[in-house]
């Protein structure tokens, strides 16, 4: 696996073709976890090592779990401690943002105490837009303005409560309540919706069961240390063998 | 009809209890449309003569033709210049907003010019909350934080829409362009959900459909002048035999 052209370059990742693959075949592409981190649409910028590597491991566990309770991934193989082979999709330009406990902006807007549970799962959709600070939108805009048709999003929403109510009790039993994540989807040149982009402490809240201590990406945007443990201890239990 | 007690002061009416309605029939309130505007969650006031008036009547004369194709409200009859007879409701603390054309802070948020057709009507909801400055919300969180039943919110969103589809072409016969406008729903004690509050220029965008000017609270909003002019111009469009 070579990379070949650099196609984006993200806050989080680099996302480049894949130089030898089959050109008869769908398209690959070569996905590299960065070390760099950002928040609050890139105000604030940090970065550590390993954090690629923890980011790139814990996508490439999960991925493939999900893609076995029936959940289409771009996910194909991880070929390096920093590095993924991925189905290329175009990626529907909606963030679609899972919420099982009031947290973050969502809680704050609503003037909720961050931990208010929620009596049911909440699917929001955030526009992509790093210029426009991804503003929260509803499935009529995003269909009115031709982001995506009704179906597709029909289909998104039933593959994020999948997601959900796979990663809720997976993590559970890994001593970690999942508070909220973000995921993106995109389309196969068939028209297939999948799961694409990565699951992560940068893209999750994990608070422990026990101590509600968090093990995500809040412990950089607000400055409460220990951001490297934290990822870290989020890779071994993810990976750790559960007790049945 | 005697006013009773003044149950609730808003920033642009008053609502009271009837003093003299049947005990044992249904609850009955009494609106007063006041002259007062506020605009930017009452960070800007002012106060123009027959602005009340003119919102009572605009409202007194589209609610009954809403009833006649199917849509029920709260309103029961025209008492005064600046009042109205009305079913008293619980109001669900959401906002509806029905869009056609993109302005105001949606256009602004999504970086499109305002006046860019949308390709459906959007339904956007905000919980009604001044503190909170009426934050977007979507059906999820009003269904988990307990504003709303999924059933109340499927009923609320096809009464909007038919109110969008009796309107639309209404304005348009009367030369107006309904850009977007605000509704609020209420439940009866048997929970049915009906149109409560107002449609008036001070809750709906109203474009001229030749010259495209502003003839709502637009003009307040953004110091245009002439809204004294624009309301009373509304009130005559609407009212205003139309040549068949
Ligand atoms: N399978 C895929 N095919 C094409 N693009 C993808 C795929 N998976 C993720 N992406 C996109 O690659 C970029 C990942 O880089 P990242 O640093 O996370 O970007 P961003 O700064 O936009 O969050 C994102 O724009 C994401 O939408
Ligand atoms: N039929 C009704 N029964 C009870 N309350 C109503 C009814 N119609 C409207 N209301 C409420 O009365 C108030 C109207 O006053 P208004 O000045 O518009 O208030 P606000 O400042 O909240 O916009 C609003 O809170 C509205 O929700
Ligand atoms: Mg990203
Ligand atoms: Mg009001």
């Amino acid at each position: 696996m070579t990379r070949g052209e650099l196609k984006y370059e993200g806050k989080a990742k680099r996302v480049y073709a894949s130089a030898d693959a089959d050109q008869s075949g769908p398209a690959e592409y070569i996905v590299e976890y960065k070390d760099e981190a950002t928040a609050f649409n890139a105000q604030k910028r940090g970065e550590w090592a390993g954090k690629g590597a923890t980011n790139n491991a814990i996508t490439a566990h999960l991925y493939p779990k999900l893609e076995g309770v029936g959940i289409p991934t771009h996910f194909i193989e991880k070929l390096s401690e920093t590095e993924q082979r991925v189905k290329a999709v175009t990626i529907i330009p909606v963030e679609v943002i899972v919420r099982n406990v009031a947290a973050g902006s969502f809680a704050k807007k609503l003037g909720l105490e961050e931990g208010t549970a929620l009596a049911r799962p909440v699917v929001e959709y955030c526009y992509k837009s790093d210029a426009l600070g991804d503003p929260l939108v509803n499935t009529d805009t995003a269909i009115a303005l031709n982001w995506a048709t009704e179906t597709e999003l029909t289909r998104v929403r039933e593959l994020a409560l999948k997601v959900n109510d796979f990663l809720t009790p997976f993590f559970l039993e890994r001593g970690v309540k999942l508070v909220d994540f973000k995921l993106e989807f995109g389309k196969l040149p068939d028209g297939t919706v999948i799961l694409a982009d990565e699951i992560s402490p940068d893209t999750c809240r994990f608070w422990d069961a026990e101590s509600g201590e968090k093990m995500d990406k809040d412990r950089f945007r607000r400055d409460l240390g220990g951001v490297e443990d934290a990822y870290a201890e989020m890779l071994r239990r993810v990976t750790a063998p559960v007790d049945g």
